[in-house]
């Protein structure tokens, strides 16, 4: 029987994590695959770096031929960034190998054309590893749930933004203390834009939303706030009201059956919702389905390791498709709902609002809200220096409605200030 | 394009809801296989029942001849117990039917037979629904964690056990009472045999084991205890612990390589572990893989939806294997692990001892657990009538030790009795 080769393109943290395990696993693999799988090639930006366990006969700075070698079954690509790596994915899609990613910003930008060329050439393209590290996510959405109707997927996805998230609860702390904790502690990176502006979990939560509802989600498609604008006072307030603040991937199918929405923002959840409990660099995604009812799956979110795991699952799938002759379940987006606005998102909704002391003030506020159609579901009042500090919860009212009546609100002789509005989901 | 003919077996609670999928997710279904699928035909046991939304036409008595019928691609067994659905799925093999189950006694029991005889007929047998209902779990097991390496799987798989452990809990009632309740409620059947003596939750447990490890595991060799001895005594002792007293499904591999462990029994759990939180008649499994770390999958483990959704998932998975002329991972038993005794087993345990008064009583009992290798980790004594209860945890003592060591106890003049031993676990 013949033995089924790959190409590894970047040796870093996951890189040679997966290089170490198709070593240790090998014979592992290969039963499952039901042929050996042995590595070809890796691909790395800098030549002569010390690289523990990683043989050096293998590795080479030119990707484009590696990419392009006739030999090659499968590439995995885990060097991130869009370009280049859509360019080698492509090489390689064209040179008759299927392709393993984990690079969640080039799917969920160009993963409608990548599968198309895939499709084009009869080669896989997975990419389990894009969303949610370890946890098994993508396949249960696409097979296990095949014969069901996903409705809803509410996700924390990104563990950096969690771990500053969970440092400013537990200790009170400020945004800028906390990520310079989460930072010291490896968390975050140097440059830490495109997890706390939501960028990550934007990408992961438009191939989530793909996947689930079987459309095509563009990344501009997603309604993305990052977490960079919530205080401790946020987070207090939160407390205060018996919820925590976590950054939320949520996708909804609408009620008419023709529409989602999918969004990525900061929102207070109760305390005994279970995501409420995913602590640290933790990542858990609940979905609601029409029969399943209600999943949650939860797990490690990144690291090299629990990476690799993901990345390893798919490189058997998608030997054992190339030994089969046949592709796995690619992107199906037949159902071609259309992509909803922010505006009309129904949530519930946190507001803070310091007001004038004054017996009418509560009516004025309520009376601006209610011209609005937002009504006040709690409603507690604190003195704060000469006037009053209102925290109030809002029954569920569309994200244009309570936009305008913050700027009413904000407008109104009575109001010093608005601040902290959060939305509030899993209630 | 051809439309794939589908046999369901058995009319239920599981299969009304699959007939009733298969009509208004038709169009999904199709889409996501690549070709339309359409039921050909029921068979049930009694004819002439009231059967809503199932079209009479399609409905027959005659199992046997619509599993042999030429034009059937796949047959969906729901119909439970052993024997006859094993004639009947092997039949639907012989006849070129691939198979979806939910018959989690059927597989455990003879899981390796049935996988044999759809091999050599070139078809498939899936059965996700057998396993902790509406949850994907053996796809993600068999699949997604395919590259790598599970060590260990700790779940509640029992949805009945899970509910009248909670009421005990909750309520502080005996077992009796409880699973009264239980049965009043619909979630333990008039006989309950095969949920409270755990043949229900050790079915599952060698499933996943089988899965999980590669390795052939048998009912047989599974440690079985069941929930029928726990008393409001041993809920209350847990309690005072900071624990919780769950039916858990354990399957370990071996220090050493070459061996696993695979047992159902009550165990304490510590409040602030994930499992402790699964309340009702959910069902949630923890897995510890190598490079994945701690996964949990968390949902409905029954009912009628929630199988369904399982089932439909395996549907569309085993037509597109069809439709492609392939048949899908099956089972691989390579690893050929030996199961090990439960008196091998290593735990931590708790221990409740009636004793004579006296000062130099629990010394006695410290050395006649010390004489067996048992070592205290916590003790508590409290006055009981003219004596003293000792309520104790041990250090991790292999069951065997443990076993001796309470003989030995109960051997001893200054104890009364020695009751309320569980094993602890998840810590």
């Amino acid at each position: 029987m013949r033995t089924l080769k790959v190409a590894l393109l970047g040796c870093g943290v996951v890189g040679s994590d997966v290089a170490r395990y198709m070593e240790t696993h090998a014979a592992d693999l290969a039963a499952r695959i039901g042929a050996p799988v042995e590595l070809a090639g890796i691909a790395v930006r800098r030549a002569g770096l010390p690289r523990p366990g990683i043989p050096d006969h293998l590795v080479t700075t030119d990707a484009d031929a590696l990419v392009a070698r006739a030999d090659i079954d499968v590439v995995i690509e885990v060097i991130g960034g869009t370009d280049r790596a859509r360019d080698l994915i492509t090489s390689a899609f064209a040179h008759g190998a299927s392709v393993v990613s984990a690079n969640k910003a080039l799917i969920a930008a160009e993963g409608r054309a990548l599968h198309a060329a895939a499709a084009a050439h009869g080669v896989d393209l997975y990419y389990e590893a894009a969303v949610a590290g370890a946890i098994p996510l993508l396949r249960p959405l696409r097979e296990s749930l095949a014969g069901d109707r996903v409705n809803r997927i509410l996700g924390i996805v990104n563990g950096t933004t969690n771990f500053v998230l969970d440092q400013m609860d537990s200790l009170g702390a400020e945004y800028p203390q906390a990520l310079k904790e989460a930072t010291a502690l490896g968390y975050a990176e140097a440059d830490p834009t495109a997890d706390v502006e939501g960028h990550d979990a934007a990408a992961k939560a438009a191939i989530l939303a793909g996947i689930a509802f079987n459309t095509d989600v563009r990344l501009d498609d997603v309604h993305r706030e990052g977490i960079t604008a919530i205080t401790a006072a946020d987070i207090a307030a939160a407390k205060a009201a018996g919820c925590v603040v976590k950054l939320l991937a949520i996708c909804d199918r609408g009620a008419d059956g023709t529409s989602v929405t999918v969004r990525v923002h900061p929102a207070m959840l109760p305390l005994d919702h279970p995501l409420a409990a995913v602590r640290g660099a933790f990542n858990a995604v609940f979905v609601e389905a029409d029969a399943a009812g209600q999943l949650m799956f939860y797990g490690p979110g990144a690291g090299g390791a629990p990476t690799a795991s993901s990345v390893l699952g798919d490189l058997v799938a998608v030997c054992r498709n190339k030994l089969a002759g046949i592709t796995g379940p690619g992107a199906v987006t037949y159902t071609q709902l259309t992509v909803g606005p922010m505006a009309d998102v129904v949530t519930r909704h946190h507001v803070g609002i310091d007001v004038t002391d004054g017996a009418d003030v509560v009516a004025k506020v309520a009376g601006v809200l209610g011209e609005h159609g937002v009504s006040i579901e709690t409603l507690s009042q604190q003195r704060k220096g000469s006037g009053c500090r209102l925290a109030l919860s809002t029954h569920p009212a569309t994200d244009a409605a309570m936009s305008a009546a913050v700027a009413a609100l904000r407008a109104a002789a009575c109001v010093h200030e608005v601040t902290g509005t959060i939305r509030i989901e899993g209630r």
